[in-house]
């Protein structure tokens, strides 16, 4: 009997699946929305229903699973599969490992989501066959994950990896994590929308506020894109400038990590990347050591909205097959 | 036969050597000057006198060694044992770790000075016992190591861990290494002096300027303590801008490293402990997040200016003990 491993991505608004063979191809997938506000139960419903979709899909029986991988946001512990703390998924000490294990009745391993999609693009995108590699994706905040030695780094913190929360300009912006000039807090996408509130607010004009009104807080990648596209100054600016922090940051990583291959991916990038690479690259080579940036690429992510869930999977089939215990809810159940 | 390592430690300024037995223990030490300027070679055959001035204390001969290691001012290659370029040491590609297991006759090992001391204080200093450890040493630049998993972390760079090369404050000032807001620009000895040379300047008055002119440049860590124990408000205020800094570097190398413990050393750590730790705790605390920080101790080095030499011994051992070979010059003696 073949057997198969599902790959869970949890967003803050949608729920990716997929089904992946042993050799890493997705062979069906399925999605839906989180709808976090109606809570963490009806959050882990939707993912299972959205991970039952992927296995229809594919014509496979749950009991085909050896096991499924889910990353998600954190704080969490990959060890334990419990999500620390998550408020926009109202998950708090969520025990999302094991409940999901019991959901499909095999062992399912958890990591945080953006660890799972560099994992991803080590594996089968991008940054295959580097020996160090680092992530980092730029969305709606800036989250990062680390590759040493082929393995995954999670720290003594078991959530190492926060490259948007690297302070890049002391008492800059306020960060949504409470301190301030963190990377995210200048170059995620929230970062680059609030600079150009505040630009607007300061009187300088850009295309934006007529297609947005001065709700610019909703202005996606996308519409920033555009905007670029259609020579809008502030909007310009504010990205260059996004992405010479960026490579602020990466050439700071440079030094202190040293990486062979840096994959960018994210919504942010997704739309601008052939705007923000150049910049990211000419930057980063400011501050890193030449000896150190020799050989190092800096590229864009190659698997797109895909790289999570099969991060995820492929994570849970080498947890499963070197024999890493996943953790069970049954003994928990009574607590 | 009782068989013992050789360590040393090459700085700028000075050379320390010692004698370890197989416990880690130190039998006997020698020190000796660099005398940087009178070139490689004679740089060369100081650091031999030296080891063998502490083999003579030991009443050790140099065929009673299975293995040297050196920590070496970077960048270097740690696997070929050559040092890729030192302005000061007027090294440029020199085969540092061949031509010395020529003199001592035994396998040399090679790793950057502040790997070394991160790897001392790890083996038998402040950060015993923890899995992840990041070294930082403040003295006239910044330099840092990073132990991962219990292994020194050397990257695709081969020189992982510049932590004074991470910038914290984009567009401020001038770093030594030509980039701008390297931590090392602002919060080294080198940093904290050029801050006093521009307040003087803008013609803020300290009393460091009675003790040593106008020539701040030369005012070591001894005497900044001093000044700030005679309540120098100009030095006060800039020994704690730059724990402020350090803080800020190391919270952020908490988020993306997740180390357990973090070691700090160097010439102005040394002196100012007392005064700068709890600012460098504080101002780390509020750019880590909360569960990142949760158990991590940032504390002061424990084993002074032995952790170069003790470091590079224990490396040495090591390397030797799991087989890594030591790069030999006598094929390479006719390049």
């Amino acid at each position: 009997m073949e057997r198969f491993v599902l790959g869970l991505d949890l967003g803050g608004t949608k729920i990716n699946a997929a089904v992946i063979d042993g050799a890493g191809k997705i062979l069906s997938s399925a999605r839906d929305k989180t709808e976090a506000e109606l809570g963490a139960e009806s959050v882990l419903d939707r993912i299972v229903k959205t991970g039952e979709k992927a296995l229809q899909g594919a014509g496979i029986r749950a009991d085909q699973l050896y096991a499924a991988g889910i990353g998600s946001p954190g704080p969490l512990d990959w060890q334990s599969g419990v999500i620390i703390e998550s408020a926009h998924l109202h998950f708090d000490n969520f025990p999302l490992g094991p409940r999901l294990s019991q959901s499909f009745g095999c062992p399912v391993f958890v990591d945080n989501d953006v660890n799972a999609g560099t994992y991803g693009e080590f594996k089968i995108g991008a940054a295959r066959g580097a020996d160090y590699a680092l992530g980092m994706f730029v969305g709606t905040g800036i989250g990062g994950g680390i590759v040493i030695h082929g393995k995954l780094h999670h720290g003594f913190s078991k959530n190492a990896g926060e490259v948007g929360h690297m302070v890049v300009l002391a008492g800059g912006p306020r960060c949504n994590c409470g301190a301030r000039g963190c990377l995210e807090a200048l170059a995620s996408r929230t970062g680059i929308v609030n600079h150009l509130r505040n630009a607007v607010k300061d009187g300088i004009k850009t295309s934006l506020t007529k297609h947005h009104g001065k709700r610019l807080e909703e202005v996606s990648s996308g519409a920033l894109k555009e905007a670029y596209q259609r020579e809008d100054k502030l909007v310009r600016k504010t990205i260059k400038r996004a992405a010479k922090y960026i490579g602020i940051g990466i050439g700071s990583l440079v030094n202190v990590l040293g990486p062979e291959v840096v994959v960018l991916g994210g919504g942010v990038i997704e739309a601008l990347a052939d705007e923000m690479l150049p910049v990211i690259q000419k930057s980063a080579a400011r501050v890193a050591f030449e000896y150190s940036l020799k050989g190092v690429r800096i590229v864009r992510a190659s698997l797109g909205d895909d790289a999570g869930v099969v991060g995820a999977a492929i994570i849970a089939k080498e947890r499963f097959e070197t024999g890493v215990q996943a953790p069970e809810v049954a003994s928990e159940a009574g607590r």
